[in-house]
């Protein structure tokens, strides 16, 4: 198998320990329920977004010890010749149901739910969370990021601000929460996320001159493209833009200075010039709250990087993946005990939960209602655990775009107070209710 | 080609489209210097540390166009016909100099420098600056969390809670810092980087009793494991530990609660047990000042997750990627003339750097020197810059545990407020001189 296909040491090494551990105790076996839930929201935050789902079942595919990476665990020893024998003929066949990707999360919820042996569900806990905890923390602040442009599209552009490969993640949930574009080439390459790009002061430097630069590019590129206009002087830039461009050039872009007051002079700039529907393009360090600061100005497209791959202050999403529950015998029928830790200050609930989103008569989402057991569900309530992985094949698998438009939809059904950029409590409160043994 | 391996669209749209343009307008050719540096550091950080210099060097030798990037490319209109072609003939054929990995860096200290043809140099710009960004960005939280823990071993245990590629970046840089140990097999096998683990609630919840899993855990791994101790009852359960394991258990683990009051009475406890020997390993959010805080506490190891993959405040170096000089035709011999954007806030500084750093007669590092052209070498000054790739060859490969002892050195040549964890100035100065013309 070729290593850089396989998932499997994506993986702490103590999961394979416990793996070795439990075969030998006998335990390996046992029916075990996990699930994957954050004790609370990044500070402040009204609501989380479910997101890299589609790249867990992907990495579930892949979870797989070829040759390479047993050879390598045994040289190592990290687990003796039993437990390599039983990781060569490792493949996930539980069952996994998870919120949807694109939905909301809040406090608690039960975001993905594992139920497999114990040696298979405990395996995939490194990968799982590594996934889910970066992929929800850049699709929650790209999601607040789409409230604050208000219907202005944003460029995801912080390829070059984190890990190259976190870069292709961040893409795809960004565009998940409703970006319009990326600049990362390979997002747009494995998941089809649409891809953009103006250019960069280096071009500019690069000629002879700014306005030999803008010819170069249009030259290349079209009136339709961006051209960037504060390498040296904005005003000076837009002017020569016009010129060689004409009125239909497509877009300026301001990288620097008060980006508002910049804004504001370039379109009145531009419509003396004639050039009306040239768009403004604004980025720099821009966050939610810079995105806010400028709705009055005239910008058209905020470009958004280092504060989008990092999470805009919360870059992981802190969610676990905690036991449950779990058979007292390996036996198939060996009934299920719900199972908890006590430790001081992180204590888990016991017990499978299921999880539903109570509305209201106005269709606004009113309470998060987190259930051990099956809950009947009542006639503004809609379930929110789907089924992703049943008997170990993958059958939640959808179009990223489906995703993107869950999420927006989701968004749409929750309180006014869910879209405030203010630090404050979640949108809506996390109930607990136990409904008795399921069905 | 593999599309795993290649790492060309690990690029901004915008990269490939100024190619075109330039390649159009005859600029592509021109022999430009590009320079990666930080124009501060984190907030209150006293020194920056050079880290991802040898992922760098491999992810621009697997820097190729394939016929599947070439498919891609030309099929979703990025780029047009001879752009491609010039692509796939694509083979960087520049000089590259670095700082070496783990030395400390500075405000405007030039740690990376790549002089090219343009077209080459700027087609690295977004994959440089994403695998820099992020290594020096955990490196630099890594080391201060390596000068808190005075001594005490650490473990890198973060890879769930970042981006699963990221994770394994993360236990390179954490390993350079100093950290001891990672819990990522991947970074193990990739890197070299000794990896360790101890065992999950999980595991003790899966069995009948903490009894169960102690026994199942020690007949499997043997005495010399780590026990985790707080699952139910922090006593009971180190009562239970040695009891079953007797006095040369290896390590009990701590996860929760106030650890150092924690950690004293487990000590105590542990001593009048007879394990003298037990060591004592704490988890649980820390970060630089939670380390500092338990220095006296009977800790024996520190493990951390979330601090140190999240850069510990600063997720990112904040590095950028500039053109500070260029050829002025695209002819072998033609002068090169420094150049320079004047963007509000922004500026850059034109002319190729070089830097050095003065030490006083003590030893101890007392400014960063960086100077437009070459300067003359005093008495104590040692230079910074080494070569990393020539005429496309790479020239600058290093072990990691290299870079792991020159980190060290460069720490202990510091000035004692480097290690402060209070935030202040940098530890030293960077002063600019202008040396002159390069001989």
């Amino acid at each position: 198998m070729d290593l850089d296909n396989s998932t499997a040491l994506l993986t702490d090494h103590y999961e394979l320990t416990m793996v070795q551990a439990a075969l030998r105790s006998g335990t390996a076996g046992r029916r075990a329920v996990f699930e994957v839930f954050a004790r609370r929201l990044p500070e402040g935050r009204r609501y989380g977004v479910v997101a890299g789902t589609g790249r867990v079942l992907d990495a579930i595919e892949r979870f797989r010890f070829g040759d390479a990476e047993l050879e390598w665990l045994t040289g190592n020893g990290v687990v003796d010749a039993p437990t390599a024998e039983w990781l060569a003929g490792f493949r996930f066949s539980g069952d996994i149901w998870g919120y949807p990707e694109g939905e909301c999360y809040f406090p608690e919820s039960p975001i993905m739910v594992v139920e497999a042996p114990f040696a298979e569900a405990v395996l995939l806990e490194t990968v799982v969370l590594s996934i889910l905890n970066h992929d929800c923390a850049i699709a929650s602040a790209a999601s607040r990021m789409v409230n604050a442009a208000a219907g202005r599209p944003l460029i995801e552009m912080g390829a070059r601000r984190t890990h190259e490969g976190a870069a292709v993640a961040a893409a795809r949930a960004a565009y998940l929460a409703g970006f319009a574009t990326t600049s990362d080439l390979e997002a747009g390459r494995r998941y089809g996320v649409p891809t953009a790009g103006t250019a960069a002061h280096a071009f500019t430097l690069l000629h002879d001159s700014e306005r030999h630069a803008f010819r170069a590019q249009l030259a290349s590129l079209g009136e339709g493209t961006t051209l960037l206009v504060d390498t040296y002087d904005v005003e000076r830039a837009v002017r020569t833009a016009v010129e060689l461009a004409g009125p239909s050039l497509g877009a300026v872009r301001i990288d620097s200075g008060d980006l508002g007051a910049v804004a504001r002079r370039t379109r009145e700039l531009l419509d003396s010039l004639g050039a009306t529907d040239t768009r403004i393009v604004v980025t720099g360090d821009l966050d939610e709250y810079g995105i806010a600061a400028l709705a009055a100005a005239p910008v058209d497209v905020y470009g958004v990087g280092t504060k989008l791959v990092t999470g805009s202050g919360a870059p992981t999403a802190s969610l676990v993946y905690k036991l449950v529950a779990r058979a007292d015998s390996a036996e198939p029928d060996a009934p299920m005990r719900p199972v908890a830790k006590r430790s001081a200050g992180k204590p888990t609930r016991g017990g499978r939960k299921s999880a539903l989103r109570r509305l209201d008569g106005h269709g606004v989402a009113c309470a998060e209602v987190v259930s051990i057991g099956e809950p009947v569900l009542g006639p503004r309530e809609r379930p929110l655990l789907v089924p992703l992985v049943r008997d170990g094949e993958v059958v939640g698998r959808e179009p990223l775009t489906a995703a993107r438009e869950r999420h927006a939809a989701a968004v749409r059904e929750l309180p006014p107070t869910a879209l405030q950029l203010s630090a404050g409590d979640p949108a809506i409160p996390t109930e607990f209710v136990n409904a008795g043994p399921r069905p």
